[in-house]
Protein backbone atom coordinates (compact mmCIF):
# COMPACT_ATOMS: atom_id res chain seq x y z
CA UNK A 1 0.00 0.00 0.00
CA UNK A 2 1.32 3.26 -1.04
CA UNK A 3 0.06 4.98 2.28
CA UNK A 4 1.75 2.58 4.75
CA UNK A 5 3.52 3.60 7.63
CA UNK A 6 7.48 1.78 7.76
CA UNK A 7 7.46 -0.71 10.23
CA UNK A 8 10.15 -0.11 13.05
CA UNK A 9 11.92 -2.85 15.53
CA UNK A 10 9.75 -1.19 18.21
CA UNK A 11 5.97 -1.02 16.14
CA UNK A 12 6.70 -4.35 14.49
CA UNK A 13 3.45 -6.65 15.92
CA UNK A 14 5.06 -10.03 17.59
CA UNK A 15 1.92 -11.32 18.97
CA UNK A 16 -1.12 -12.02 16.64
CA UNK A 17 0.97 -9.87 13.89
CA UNK A 18 -2.18 -10.91 11.32
CA UNK A 19 -4.29 -7.71 13.69
CA UNK A 20 -1.24 -4.99 12.94
CA UNK A 21 -2.28 -2.10 10.58
CA UNK A 22 0.25 0.13 9.13
CA UNK A 23 -2.14 2.35 6.60
CA UNK A 24 -1.88 5.30 7.70
CA UNK A 25 -5.52 6.46 6.76
CA UNK A 26 -6.92 3.16 9.20
CA UNK A 27 -4.46 5.23 11.60
CA UNK A 28 -6.04 8.23 11.38
CA UNK A 29 -9.68 6.96 11.42
CA UNK A 30 -8.87 5.26 14.76
CA UNK A 31 -7.14 8.55 16.22
CA UNK A 32 -10.01 10.82 14.68
CA UNK A 33 -12.77 8.80 16.69
CA UNK A 34 -11.53 8.28 20.14
CA UNK A 35 -10.33 11.82 22.14
CA UNK A 36 -8.81 9.96 25.13
CA UNK A 37 -5.04 8.77 25.38
CA UNK A 38 -3.12 7.43 27.43
CA UNK A 39 0.65 8.45 27.30
CA UNK A 40 3.90 6.93 28.51
CA UNK A 41 6.80 8.20 29.30
CA UNK A 42 9.47 7.41 31.64
CA UNK A 43 10.56 9.04 34.67
CA UNK A 44 14.21 7.64 36.47
CA UNK A 45 13.42 4.51 34.81
CA UNK A 46 9.70 4.62 36.33
CA UNK A 47 7.02 4.40 33.67
CA UNK A 48 4.22 6.76 34.22
CA UNK A 49 1.11 6.36 32.20
CA UNK A 50 -1.75 9.61 32.21
CA UNK A 51 -5.07 9.35 30.38
CA UNK A 52 -5.44 13.29 28.56
CA UNK A 53 -7.32 14.76 25.45
CA UNK A 54 -5.45 14.85 21.89
CA UNK A 55 -6.06 15.90 18.44
CA UNK A 56 -4.65 15.41 15.38
CA UNK A 57 -3.47 17.70 12.86
CA UNK A 58 -2.14 16.66 9.88
CA UNK A 59 0.32 14.46 10.61
CA UNK A 60 0.99 15.45 14.26
CA UNK A 61 -0.79 14.07 17.47
CA UNK A 62 -0.88 17.60 20.38
CA UNK A 63 -1.76 15.98 23.56
CA UNK A 64 -2.69 18.50 26.07
CA UNK A 65 -0.45 19.31 28.45
CA UNK A 66 -2.56 17.81 31.96
CA UNK A 67 -0.16 14.93 31.09
CA UNK A 68 2.76 16.47 31.38
CA UNK A 69 3.39 18.35 33.88
CA UNK A 70 5.48 15.95 35.46
CA UNK A 71 6.91 14.85 32.64
CA UNK A 72 7.87 18.42 31.20
CA UNK A 73 9.83 19.65 34.50
CA UNK A 74 13.30 20.49 32.64
CA UNK A 75 12.29 18.85 29.38
CA UNK A 76 14.00 20.22 26.45
CA UNK A 77 14.85 19.01 23.52
CA UNK A 78 11.52 16.44 23.91
CA UNK A 79 10.88 13.23 25.86
CA UNK A 80 10.35 9.93 24.63
CA UNK A 81 6.37 8.99 24.91
CA UNK A 82 4.36 5.97 23.96
CA UNK A 83 0.87 7.44 23.05
CA UNK A 84 -1.72 4.57 22.84
CA UNK A 85 -5.36 5.31 21.91
CA UNK A 86 -8.15 2.38 22.60
CA UNK A 87 -11.48 1.86 21.13
CA UNK A 88 -13.94 -0.91 22.74
CA UNK A 89 -15.99 -2.24 20.46
CA UNK A 90 -17.25 -5.50 21.62
CA UNK A 91 -16.78 -8.13 23.74
CA UNK A 92 -15.88 -11.30 22.42
CA UNK A 93 -17.60 -14.68 24.33
CA UNK A 94 -16.32 -17.89 23.02
CA UNK A 95 -17.81 -21.19 23.94
CA UNK A 96 -13.74 -21.77 25.94
CA UNK A 97 -12.55 -19.63 28.06
CA UNK A 98 -9.28 -19.44 26.08
CA UNK A 99 -11.00 -17.75 23.19
CA UNK A 100 -12.67 -15.23 25.21
CA UNK A 101 -11.55 -12.08 23.74
CA UNK A 102 -12.79 -8.00 22.78
CA UNK A 103 -13.36 -6.47 19.43
CA UNK A 104 -10.92 -3.28 19.36
CA UNK A 105 -9.08 -0.73 17.27
CA UNK A 106 -6.17 0.86 18.90
CA UNK A 107 -3.36 2.66 17.59
CA UNK A 108 0.10 3.18 19.28
CA UNK A 109 2.46 6.24 18.17
CA UNK A 110 6.15 6.58 19.80
CA UNK A 111 8.61 9.23 19.20
CA UNK A 112 9.86 12.55 20.90
CA UNK A 113 7.04 14.76 21.96
CA UNK A 114 8.04 18.65 21.77
CA UNK A 115 6.74 21.37 23.73
CA UNK A 116 4.51 23.36 21.42
CA UNK A 117 5.64 27.39 22.98
CA UNK A 118 4.34 29.27 20.10
CA UNK A 119 0.93 31.30 21.18
CA UNK A 120 -0.98 30.94 17.65
CA UNK A 121 0.62 27.19 17.28
CA UNK A 122 -1.01 26.70 20.97
CA UNK A 123 -4.26 28.55 19.71
CA UNK A 124 -4.55 26.07 16.83
CA UNK A 125 -3.81 23.12 18.89
CA UNK A 126 -6.66 24.22 21.61
CA UNK A 127 -9.55 24.41 19.17
CA UNK A 128 -8.31 21.18 17.45
CA UNK A 129 -8.86 19.85 20.78
CA UNK A 130 -12.40 21.16 21.43
CA UNK A 131 -13.92 20.95 17.59
CA UNK A 132 -12.19 17.61 17.54
CA UNK A 133 -14.49 16.40 20.63
CA UNK A 134 -17.08 18.82 19.96
CA UNK A 135 -17.62 20.12 16.61
CA UNK A 136 -19.00 23.32 16.24
CA UNK A 137 -18.24 24.38 20.06
CA UNK A 138 -15.27 26.83 19.00
CA UNK A 139 -16.89 29.39 17.46
CA UNK A 140 -19.58 29.96 20.59
CA UNK A 141 -17.11 29.80 23.79
CA UNK A 142 -14.53 32.79 24.43
CA UNK A 143 -11.00 32.23 23.29
CA UNK A 144 -8.33 31.64 25.37
CA UNK A 145 -6.93 34.88 27.11
CA UNK A 146 -2.51 35.41 26.59
CA UNK A 147 -2.56 34.48 30.28
CA UNK A 148 -4.36 31.48 29.90
CA UNK A 149 -2.28 30.24 26.69
CA UNK A 150 0.25 30.98 29.32
CA UNK A 151 -0.98 28.30 31.81
CA UNK A 152 -1.59 25.60 29.34
CA UNK A 153 0.76 23.42 27.80
CA UNK A 154 0.59 21.49 24.55
CA UNK A 155 2.68 18.67 23.35
CA UNK A 156 3.06 17.70 19.61
CA UNK A 157 4.36 14.35 18.52
CA UNK A 158 4.38 13.62 14.84
CA UNK A 159 3.18 10.45 13.78
CA UNK A 160 5.75 8.91 11.86
CA UNK A 161 6.61 5.56 14.27
CA UNK A 162 2.99 4.24 15.07
CA UNK A 163 0.79 0.79 13.96
CA UNK A 164 -2.82 -0.19 14.63
CA UNK A 165 -4.37 -2.92 16.10
CA UNK A 166 -7.75 -3.86 15.07
CA UNK A 167 -10.44 -6.75 15.77
CA UNK A 168 -13.39 -7.68 14.68
CA UNK A 169 -16.25 -10.19 14.11
CA UNK A 170 -17.24 -13.36 16.03
CA UNK A 171 -15.27 -15.56 18.49
CA UNK A 172 -12.87 -18.06 16.57
CA UNK A 173 -13.63 -21.29 19.25
CA UNK A 174 -11.79 -24.66 18.53
CA UNK A 175 -13.66 -26.98 15.91
CA UNK A 176 -15.06 -29.32 18.72
CA UNK A 177 -16.31 -26.87 20.68
CA UNK A 178 -18.76 -25.30 18.40
CA UNK A 179 -20.74 -28.77 19.53
CA UNK A 180 -21.42 -26.87 23.08
CA UNK A 181 -24.15 -25.82 24.34
CA UNK A 182 -23.55 -22.32 25.08
CA UNK A 183 -24.56 -18.89 23.71
CA UNK A 184 -21.17 -17.65 21.97
CA UNK A 185 -21.05 -13.99 20.05
CA UNK A 186 -20.68 -10.61 20.55
CA UNK A 187 -21.45 -7.89 22.78
CA UNK A 188 -21.25 -4.61 21.33
CA UNK A 189 -19.89 -1.61 22.99
CA UNK A 190 -19.76 1.89 22.17
CA UNK A 191 -18.99 5.01 24.37
CA UNK A 192 -22.42 6.36 24.45
CA UNK A 193 -23.61 10.40 25.12
CA UNK A 194 -26.69 10.86 27.45
CA UNK A 195 -29.31 13.70 27.51
CA UNK A 196 -26.96 16.93 28.61
CA UNK A 197 -27.45 18.55 31.52
CA UNK A 198 -26.97 22.25 31.68
CA UNK A 199 -25.00 23.26 34.66
CA UNK A 200 -27.13 25.52 37.92
CA UNK A 201 -25.81 28.50 36.67
CA UNK A 202 -27.40 28.75 33.27
CA UNK A 203 -29.19 31.57 32.44
CA UNK A 204 -32.69 30.44 31.70
CA UNK A 205 -32.86 31.66 28.37
CA UNK A 206 -30.24 29.63 26.75
CA UNK A 207 -31.12 26.86 24.60
CA UNK A 208 -28.82 24.01 24.33
CA UNK A 209 -26.63 24.65 21.38
CA UNK A 210 -27.16 21.95 18.06
CA UNK A 211 -23.76 20.92 18.63
CA UNK A 212 -24.45 19.99 22.21
CA UNK A 213 -27.97 18.44 21.07
CA UNK A 214 -26.23 16.48 18.11
CA UNK A 215 -23.20 15.21 19.76
CA UNK A 216 -22.61 11.31 19.48
CA UNK A 217 -19.48 9.30 19.20
CA UNK A 218 -18.49 9.40 15.50
CA UNK B 1 -9.22 7.65 56.88
CA UNK B 2 -8.47 4.42 58.11
CA UNK B 3 -8.45 2.99 54.64
CA UNK B 4 -6.00 5.17 52.93
CA UNK B 5 -3.09 4.10 50.84
CA UNK B 6 -0.03 6.15 51.69
CA UNK B 7 1.34 8.64 48.99
CA UNK B 8 4.63 8.42 47.91
CA UNK B 9 6.90 10.91 46.18
CA UNK B 10 5.72 8.99 42.80
CA UNK B 11 2.10 8.96 43.45
CA UNK B 12 1.59 12.36 44.61
CA UNK B 13 -0.65 14.58 42.75
CA UNK B 14 1.02 17.10 41.86
CA UNK B 15 -1.46 18.93 39.05
CA UNK B 16 -5.08 19.72 40.99
CA UNK B 17 -4.16 18.10 43.94
CA UNK B 18 -7.59 18.52 45.06
CA UNK B 19 -9.13 15.83 42.27
CA UNK B 20 -6.38 13.18 44.28
CA UNK B 21 -8.29 10.11 45.82
CA UNK B 22 -5.94 7.84 48.17
CA UNK B 23 -8.78 6.05 49.95
CA UNK B 24 -8.42 2.40 48.90
CA UNK B 25 -12.32 1.43 48.28
CA UNK B 26 -12.85 4.35 46.21
CA UNK B 27 -9.79 3.37 44.24
CA UNK B 28 -11.05 -0.43 43.99
CA UNK B 29 -14.26 1.27 43.15
CA UNK B 30 -12.92 2.27 39.92
CA UNK B 31 -11.16 -0.77 39.46
CA UNK B 32 -14.00 -3.18 39.53
CA UNK B 33 -15.85 -0.92 37.44
CA UNK B 34 -13.87 -0.78 34.49
CA UNK B 35 -12.26 -3.60 32.77
CA UNK B 36 -9.41 -2.28 30.50
CA UNK B 37 -6.60 -0.99 31.32
CA UNK B 38 -3.42 0.60 29.88
CA UNK B 39 -0.14 -1.11 31.01
CA UNK B 40 3.63 1.06 30.55
CA UNK B 41 6.44 -0.33 30.83
CA UNK B 42 9.90 0.41 29.42
CA UNK B 43 12.13 -1.47 27.09
CA UNK B 44 15.91 0.37 26.46
CA UNK B 45 14.77 3.41 28.11
CA UNK B 46 11.64 3.30 25.51
CA UNK B 47 8.13 3.56 27.47
CA UNK B 48 5.11 1.32 25.44
CA UNK B 49 1.79 1.55 26.54
CA UNK B 50 -0.43 -1.47 26.05
CA UNK B 51 -4.28 -2.10 26.35
CA UNK B 52 -5.29 -5.07 27.99
CA UNK B 53 -7.68 -6.72 29.72
CA UNK B 54 -7.54 -6.78 34.18
CA UNK B 55 -9.21 -8.23 37.10
CA UNK B 56 -8.91 -7.33 41.28
CA UNK B 57 -8.35 -10.34 43.40
CA UNK B 58 -7.99 -8.79 46.67
CA UNK B 59 -5.53 -6.66 47.35
CA UNK B 60 -3.68 -7.29 43.55
CA UNK B 61 -4.66 -6.91 40.07
CA UNK B 62 -4.15 -9.33 37.51
CA UNK B 63 -3.15 -8.37 34.16
CA UNK B 64 -3.58 -10.48 31.27
CA UNK B 65 -0.52 -11.16 29.38
CA UNK B 66 -1.18 -10.39 25.65
CA UNK B 67 0.24 -7.12 26.78
CA UNK B 68 3.04 -8.55 28.39
CA UNK B 69 4.57 -10.76 25.86
CA UNK B 70 6.89 -7.94 24.71
CA UNK B 71 7.85 -7.39 28.30
CA UNK B 72 8.31 -10.67 29.69
CA UNK B 73 11.03 -11.92 27.11
CA UNK B 74 13.76 -12.32 29.85
CA UNK B 75 11.79 -10.86 32.40
CA UNK B 76 12.53 -12.31 36.01
CA UNK B 77 12.04 -10.49 39.02
CA UNK B 78 9.02 -8.55 38.14
CA UNK B 79 9.12 -5.27 36.02
CA UNK B 80 8.44 -2.13 37.03
CA UNK B 81 4.94 -0.90 35.36
CA UNK B 82 2.62 1.69 35.77
CA UNK B 83 -1.20 0.53 35.34
CA UNK B 84 -3.66 3.07 34.31
CA UNK B 85 -7.93 2.49 34.46
CA UNK B 86 -9.15 5.24 33.12
CA UNK B 87 -13.24 5.67 32.78
CA UNK B 88 -14.64 8.99 30.95
CA UNK B 89 -18.25 9.83 32.31
CA UNK B 90 -19.00 13.08 30.28
CA UNK B 91 -17.71 16.30 28.88
CA UNK B 92 -17.86 19.17 30.65
CA UNK B 93 -18.56 22.45 28.24
CA UNK B 94 -17.73 25.75 29.69
CA UNK B 95 -18.18 28.97 28.89
CA UNK B 96 -14.48 29.70 27.91
CA UNK B 97 -12.31 27.83 25.85
CA UNK B 98 -9.64 27.37 28.84
CA UNK B 99 -12.51 25.88 31.13
CA UNK B 100 -13.78 22.87 29.41
CA UNK B 101 -12.93 19.74 31.04
CA UNK B 102 -13.84 15.94 31.44
CA UNK B 103 -15.74 14.33 33.91
CA UNK B 104 -13.09 11.22 34.79
CA UNK B 105 -12.24 8.08 37.43
CA UNK B 106 -9.08 7.46 36.46
CA UNK B 107 -6.85 4.56 38.71
CA UNK B 108 -3.00 4.92 38.53
CA UNK B 109 -1.02 1.72 39.94
CA UNK B 110 2.86 1.26 40.09
CA UNK B 111 4.83 -1.52 41.19
CA UNK B 112 6.49 -4.44 40.03
CA UNK B 113 4.64 -6.89 38.14
CA UNK B 114 5.44 -10.59 38.77
CA UNK B 115 5.00 -13.78 36.33
CA UNK B 116 2.40 -15.81 37.96
CA UNK B 117 3.09 -19.47 36.74
CA UNK B 118 1.28 -21.56 39.49
CA UNK B 119 -1.49 -23.87 37.48
CA UNK B 120 -4.29 -23.28 39.94
CA UNK B 121 -2.77 -19.25 40.42
CA UNK B 122 -3.12 -18.92 36.65
CA UNK B 123 -6.61 -20.36 36.33
CA UNK B 124 -8.42 -18.17 39.32
CA UNK B 125 -6.78 -15.08 37.53
CA UNK B 126 -8.27 -16.80 34.13
CA UNK B 127 -11.77 -17.22 36.19
CA UNK B 128 -11.26 -13.64 38.08
CA UNK B 129 -11.33 -11.81 34.35
CA UNK B 130 -14.06 -13.45 32.72
CA UNK B 131 -16.21 -13.02 35.84
CA UNK B 132 -15.26 -9.48 35.84
CA UNK B 133 -16.04 -8.38 32.50
CA UNK B 134 -19.18 -10.69 31.94
CA UNK B 135 -20.60 -12.51 35.49
CA UNK B 136 -22.00 -15.73 35.17
CA UNK B 137 -20.01 -16.35 32.14
CA UNK B 138 -17.36 -18.85 34.01
CA UNK B 139 -19.49 -21.61 34.82
CA UNK B 140 -21.49 -22.09 31.31
CA UNK B 141 -17.82 -21.93 29.26
CA UNK B 142 -15.03 -25.05 28.88
CA UNK B 143 -12.65 -23.95 30.98
CA UNK B 144 -8.34 -23.69 30.04
CA UNK B 145 -6.51 -26.86 29.30
CA UNK B 146 -3.36 -27.58 30.74
CA UNK B 147 -2.23 -26.56 27.27
CA UNK B 148 -4.11 -23.54 27.17
CA UNK B 149 -3.10 -22.39 30.12
CA UNK B 150 0.67 -23.15 29.59
CA UNK B 151 -0.16 -20.34 26.70
CA UNK B 152 -1.35 -17.77 29.05
CA UNK B 153 0.34 -15.04 30.36
CA UNK B 154 -0.90 -13.58 33.16
CA UNK B 155 0.94 -11.20 35.61
CA UNK B 156 0.00 -10.18 38.95
CA UNK B 157 0.97 -6.22 40.75
CA UNK B 158 0.13 -5.55 44.12
CA UNK B 159 -2.00 -2.47 44.81
CA UNK B 160 0.40 -0.63 47.07
CA UNK B 161 1.84 2.41 45.55
CA UNK B 162 -1.68 3.40 43.95
CA UNK B 163 -3.54 7.02 43.54
CA UNK B 164 -7.06 7.87 41.78
CA UNK B 165 -8.21 10.69 39.83
CA UNK B 166 -11.86 11.84 39.89
CA UNK B 167 -13.63 15.17 38.34
CA UNK B 168 -17.29 15.20 39.00
CA UNK B 169 -20.62 18.30 38.40
CA UNK B 170 -20.73 20.76 36.18
CA UNK B 171 -17.84 23.50 34.45
CA UNK B 172 -16.41 26.21 37.13
CA UNK B 173 -15.96 29.23 34.60
CA UNK B 174 -14.54 32.56 35.71
CA UNK B 175 -17.27 34.96 37.29
CA UNK B 176 -17.49 36.87 34.37
CA UNK B 177 -18.07 34.47 31.68
CA UNK B 178 -21.46 33.23 33.28
CA UNK B 179 -23.25 36.48 32.05
CA UNK B 180 -22.14 35.04 28.41
CA UNK B 181 -24.93 33.35 25.98
CA UNK B 182 -23.65 30.38 25.64
CA UNK B 183 -24.74 27.07 26.67
CA UNK B 184 -22.86 25.19 29.41
CA UNK B 185 -23.16 22.02 31.57
CA UNK B 186 -22.37 18.25 30.93
CA UNK B 187 -22.76 15.94 28.34
CA UNK B 188 -22.71 12.33 30.36
CA UNK B 189 -20.88 9.43 28.61
CA UNK B 190 -20.87 6.04 29.18
CA UNK B 191 -19.64 2.80 27.62
CA UNK B 192 -22.81 0.85 26.75
CA UNK B 193 -24.22 -2.21 25.52
CA UNK B 194 -25.73 -2.68 22.23
CA UNK B 195 -27.97 -6.41 21.27
CA UNK B 196 -25.82 -9.15 21.82
CA UNK B 197 -25.00 -10.67 18.07
CA UNK B 198 -24.63 -14.71 18.44
CA UNK B 199 -22.11 -15.90 16.07
CA UNK B 200 -22.10 -18.26 12.88
CA UNK B 201 -22.13 -21.26 13.49
CA UNK B 202 -24.74 -20.98 16.89
CA UNK B 203 -26.79 -23.56 17.44
CA UNK B 204 -30.12 -22.67 16.50
CA UNK B 205 -31.96 -23.62 19.80
CA UNK B 206 -29.75 -22.19 22.32
CA UNK B 207 -31.00 -18.80 23.91
CA UNK B 208 -29.01 -16.61 24.76
CA UNK B 209 -27.80 -16.88 28.65
CA UNK B 210 -29.14 -14.70 31.18
CA UNK B 211 -25.88 -13.37 31.89
CA UNK B 212 -25.33 -12.29 28.19
CA UNK B 213 -28.61 -10.09 28.03
CA UNK B 214 -28.14 -8.71 31.54
CA UNK B 215 -25.10 -7.32 30.24
CA UNK B 216 -24.21 -3.87 31.52
CA UNK B 217 -21.27 -1.87 32.83
CA UNK B 218 -21.58 -1.71 36.72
Amino acid sequence: MGNEIPQTKKTKIRRLPKRGVFDRDAIYKILDEAFICHVGFVIDGQPFVIPTGYARIGGDLVIHGSAASRMLRNLSGGIDVCVTVTLVDGLVLARSAFHHSMNYRSVVVLGKAVLVDDDSEKLTALEAFTEHIVPGRWTEIRWPTELELKATTVLRLPIEEASAKIRTGDPVDDEEDYAMDVWAGVIPLALRAGTPIGDKRQKKEIEVSKHVLNYRQK
